[in-house]
């Protein structure tokens, strides 16, 4: 079996769903976090395109980007649905859930008091309420267990995780006008093998 | 064969790297520009997520976002790499365009033509040779001719097309430093079916 390294920040965001699928598949990896004020800078050079997370393979490939590295994972362990079409909705349901994570980091990122409660108001009542009744629609169409086909996929762990964050970082009830996601979010993190991870995870600010 | 139908702006930006790849390997697809101005409006709610491209596959099925649809047809029609690693460093390769193409949006998109400046010149003095520096590396690190392996893949369609992009409205200079990008650019562009289709396409504006 390969040796898997990945490195990150201690942080969610884009790790912890790429954390999530190792766990979830049993492959052992090394779990490696960077500490953003005192590790990166010196580091940060020496990277592919001076971003995490990196995913390197037997001491020699690595790839990067959240959403490259976790397609790869799902394809080898069979995270990516069962024909190409469910692939492509895959990549389809993670690049929404990109979009929306962008419109978070606006809100995040911003240091102006003033601007961003206007950013979190935005937020709150216009850009999430969009995004999540159509997964909400998605998932109803679909049966309300997994958001591709009739199994789980790498589409559900960054799902489930950005779901998370939206209720850490801008309001703990974001989801409360959408049971089903709030249901869906509950059946993936009670995967034995996701509630383990989340159960031994440190503390983390985002 | 299935029918495609790609449903997108008459922009160049995220349809045209599918409309390469379309041609490239023979494939005939419905062509559809919807008006921005005109049509846009009474279409958006009508659409998944309220966002263009999309693609329609025998009527019936459609897949949303950009990177899915192109992934989806590249790996239909072998433009993907030759294995999983080469399909992975395909996304990452698109992946880290996409991080580039974002800050050209925020330029493009600035109002206030001071800010519209400094977001141009920090785009060019900085931003896009930090990305096109390390294109530029990975490019010669692999012979030159392709960014993965070694055939054409849709990151190579992806890639080029952003280049004519920022050269267009940013700054018809900004591969001068970077022969090797410019040389690749010509390249794809010179494939007899890209060739054709840049030669019939209608003027856009980005």
């Amino acid at each position: 079996m390969s040796k898997y390294k990945l490195i990150y920040f201690n942080l969610r965001v884009l790790g912890e769903p790429i954390r999530f699928m190792f766990d979830y598949v049993g492959v052992p990896f090394q779990d490696v976090r960077i500490d953003r004020d005192k590790e990166w800078a010196g580091l940060k050079h020496s990277t592919g395109w001076g971003k995490l997370p990196i995913l390197e393979i037997d001491g020699k490939q690595q790839i990067c980007q959240s959403h490259a590295i976790a397609k790869y994972i799902a394809r080898k362990y069979n995270l990516d649905g069962t024909n190409e079409f469910e692939s492509a909705k895959c990549d389809e349901y993670v690049g929404v859930a990109t979009d929306l994570r962008l419109e978070w980091r606006r809100y995040w990122f911003e240091q102006d008091p003033t601007k961003k409660q206007q950013i979190k108001e935005e937020f709150l009542n216009t850009i999430a309420p969009s995004y999540l009744s159509k997964y909400s629609k998605v998932l109803e169409d679909n049966g309300g267990k997994y958001l591709v086909g009739s199994s789980l996929t790498w589409a559900d762990f960054f799902l489930t995780v950005f779901f998370e964050l939206f209720e850490d970082t801008v309001d703990k009830n974001i989801l409360d006008p959408y049971p089903i996601l709030q249901q869906y979010k509950t059946n993936i993190f009670s995967i034995p093998q996701v509630k383990k991870c989340i159960e031994n995870r440190p503390p983390y600010k985002i």
